[in-house]
């Protein structure tokens, strides 16, 4: 492994001299946004360790009043704003000051206004003073967003600096969240066609705070590596391929891709609009489970299917699961590429757990041909051939990702016609309908499986998803959980050689030398039935129990 | 008009020797089927009166119980079973005995199995008897089902002869009605392409029942002429541009299209699979409000989203509306297509009896940019330019159908890339956005408008389905109803010269002739917002009552 410097690994995209002049200018406006005394010593970013969790506590800049508010999980901020010991302002100011010193050693932003979450923030307290009440049950949080989520005055963008805007309004998405309450104060970045597990961009390369030679994952990475350096309680992500789930095990926080159209997501910046075949979700990266689903009630609660009529108005039944034994299949690999070791160290901890616990039974979940529904989903993502990602490029002068060119590349990626988009569509329908034959042949409630093929992957490797797009394509709700474990050279070592299932598989067993992964956190999925979101929930709540038990 | 004789009115559609051989075959099958103790004699048949809704009663064919029996609607039909008071045997009998009169004076059938049915409804009894109760809630009843649904060894078909199958299995919607106790003995008939407003077919056209120089519409039609001559008391239809709603109106029969995916598809037969910009819907058309009611409580209790992943699982509520006033929107014209004098006359009385109403309010609808919603969807229909039914019609020497070369030709349709299929659908996606907001605007909560530009159309010349196919394009629940008016020449003439609106307006008016339409039954649409199902069929049942009062 080549040493690179910490400038050179938080490199964002490049481009011509055209795209390089813009680019510079973003970079600046944004450099000029973060108060100068929240500027970190540039003795700490010029050589910092590996793991950085620990520098917002060190460097100074923050009161121990504001470590202390950055803290909390957002249920508790929200509850301590509703009892009046806490103020909107210092929620948003704690945070904010948080993730100005997060972005300097993780490149997770792409804007940041935190003058305007204080005077949003002002406003509620006075709220507050004046009615006694809160606003709404987000009251006074601070919520972080995701680059192409419309937010007025805000910078985004639709994954190229082509179509980099300044917001003229809310999305719904946005505009709900704040009718409830939130107080918004950065935007984050993500990659490049925003169709990566890794988040690299104009505005530099999103780092994982646990090991900054990993990547924080994509294309949410900028919130998960936010959230991770708890700039940011509650972080608004998205997930067309495993855009929260992927970003969020490898940083070791919480985050549910609901199933699809239950929550809002129109308005977002995109460049594929109609591109239909595969419906994204919008959704929560956080620090603890019920903060998931505080964020979900929230949301449903509000009604966004009364804004928007391509949203489902299916609502979140979280079921008591001390009525019934909870089946929960447990799925150490996908068929396809075995995980890392790490990775099958935590499978075999939460199996045996479950195993010792009369509460659950367990099941050996067989997976169903997901080679071929990555193959399905790969081709769906990109049904033009990926022209539509070449012209913007090259419109902006930007530089092609590899990873981006890897995700728009043959074998999977291909042109279609009319007739040939409905072929596709209709080998997605047939293989949605088998695996749900599958699903019931395999009597489980819930499934429990890797988030990924091992922990968080060194920078520009990231090429296999199909542990979190499988069920993109599915329309399958999986929320993922830090199991507490953390990859340790000492013991996460093959203990034979591994005899590889496929060529991807070859590539995974490749990319791996325990060295490399110190400190990675190992995370988990929970997934279920299309719908059955709040069962993800509630049976995530008894597996993560008694995991950690 | 030229007169044509009924013979030639009745005829199905040609082609090629290898065709015209492999035609001749299954309607001779058919014709096989039906005893000859059924057959009318062909003095009937030479020259029938154009309303022939009677000679079941008058042919002497049909004992008088049987006629009683006929008589009844669903809702009743399973009530007496379940009370003991008629046989599942007694009922398919009846209602099979007269679908085969029916059959012979309108071409609604493409298989007749009777003999299954009884042996069906045997069983049925057997378990009634012995068990002391119904096997599920539609015990009994018998249901006649459209050509593409397949039912388990019955002829079936997606639109074309090439197509043509006898069918191995059930779908998922006569699974689930086999399984809540229907009894099935009958086909019916549906047109080329299954894309028309009219049902001509390898089997005959279908004509209406109430004027044969008029057509049942499609493409539900042979269904709807059948239901119309009480052969059925309740038909399976799909309507994805008004094939429900178009021929229940039509024929003065009820119909409902519930919003899409509520109601199981799996499985149709169909030649465009994967076309998913516009999803069909699959409902019952009946002889009473009270029966799309029985049907879609049963077919949702049953839980088709558990068969199938693209069933959404919303359930059907059916509001009281004692405890509010209703809204009702009154919806004249579309602006682009007036109707004709009969349904302006209903629309004016249905106007003035709500409005001298204190149970609703009223208000008058301004329609948003249906020419445009109606472009939209016929693009979206045929994404491929009609390429594939060439390429099926061409594989069966099968003669294009008018309408059908009509269906796929320019402006409105056109052969797209994967990039062009993208942007015809954001574009659909922008129109429903935009819709809904006027919704909103219009304040209220069901609209009643036109199903059509008129009554049922004579025949090859319905070319217009835009009061219908809008509301499939915005996935709005929509049910028909008769008004109990029927086309009288002697009151039904345009006033004043009218002075078309569009094109399709001048095309809309040159088709009238008041003594052409002579008896057509003029029917009404209730509309709502997408998946307010259940407030169609409770706002349908107010405003039918007020209007009949």
């Amino acid at each position: 492994m080549v040493t690179v410097s910490f400038k050179e690994k938080i490199k964002g995209i490049g481009g011509d001299a055209s795209y390089e002049a813009k680019a510079r200018v973003l970079r600046e406006q944004l450099e000029a946004k973060i108060p100068a005394g929240l500027k970190l010593p540039p003795a700490i970013l010029e050589d910092p360790p590996l793991d950085i969790t620990h520098i917002p506590e060190t460097c100074g800049l923050l009161t121990a009043q504001e470590l202390a508010i950055t803290e909390l999980d957002a249920t508790a901020v929200c509850q301590k704003i509703a009892a009046g010991e806490l103020t909107a302002v210092e929620a948003v100011t704690a945070f904010g000051k948080r993730a100005a010193i997060a972005h300097q050693l993780t490149a997770c932003l792409m804007d940041f206004f935190l003058d305007e979450g204080i005077k949003q923030a002002q406003q509620l307290d006075e709220y507050f003073q004046k009615e006694g009440k809160v606003i709404g049950p987000l009251h006074g949080l601070p919520i972080s967003v995701k680059g192409h989520y419309p937010l007025k005055g805000t910078v985004g963008c639709g994954g190229f600096l082509v179509n980099m805007e300044t917001s003229t309004e809310d999305c719904d998405m946005t505009s709900i969240l704040r009718s409830l309450g939130a107080v918004f104060y950065v935007k984050t970045n993500q990659p490049q066609s925003l169709m990566h597990l890794e988040s690299k961009s104009t505005y530099g390369r999103a780092l994982n705070p646990h090991n900054t030679n990993l990547t924080s994952g994509g294309s949410s990475g900028g919130e998960s590596a936010l959230v991770a350096m708890k700039g940011s309680c509650m972080g608004l992500g998205t997930d067309g391929g495993g855009s929260i789930r992927g970003p969020s095990a490898h940083c070791g926080i919480y985050g549910i891709r609901p199933s699809s159209r239950t929550t809002p997501t129109h308005g977002l910046l995109w460049y594929q609009h109609g591109q239909d075949g595969v419906i994204p979700s919008t959704g929560p990266m956080c620090r603890s489970a019920r903060d998931m689903r505080l964020f979900l009630e929230a949301v449903l609660e509000a009604n966004p299917a009364l804004r928007d009529p391509d949203v489902l108005p299916i609502p979140l039944k979280v079921p008591d699961l001390t009525q019934k034994k909870l089946r929960v299949g447990i799925m150490m690999h996908d068929g396809v590429v075995m995980p890392h070791p790490p990775t099958i160290r935590a499978l075999n901890l939460v199996k045996a757990k479950l195993e010792a616990s009369s509460e659950v039974e367990v099941v050996d979940y067989v997976p169903y041909d997901h080679d071929r529904g990555y193959s399905i989903v790969r081709e769906l993502y990109y049904e033009d051939g990926g022209a539509t990602v070449r012209r913007l490029l090259e419109e902006g002068g930007e530089e092609m990702d590899p990873l981006t060119e890897w995700v728009i590349s043959p074998p999977h990626v291909k042109n279609h016609d009319a007739a040939q988009v409905w072929k596709l569509r209709d080998r997605r329908d047939n293989f949605r309908r088998e695996y749900s034959d599958h699903w019931w042949s395999q009597n489980v409630d819930v499934v429990v499986c890797p988030p990924f093929q091992g922990t968080a992957s060194p920078h520009d490797t990231t090429k296999y998803w199909s542990y979190t797009a499988i069920w993109n394509l599915l329309d399958y709700p999986g929320a993922v959980f830090p199991t507490g474990l953390v990859a340790d050279p000492a013991i996460d070592v093959y203990q034979e050689s591994p005899s590889p299932m496929s060529a991807a598989d070859e590539y995974n067993i490749s990319l791996y030398d325990a060295a490399i992964f110190k400190g990675a956190p190992v995370s988990l999925q929970t997934v279920s039935r299309r719908f059955n979101d709040g069962l993800v929930l509630a049976a995530q709540d008894v597996i993560e129990r008694i995991l950690k038990s």
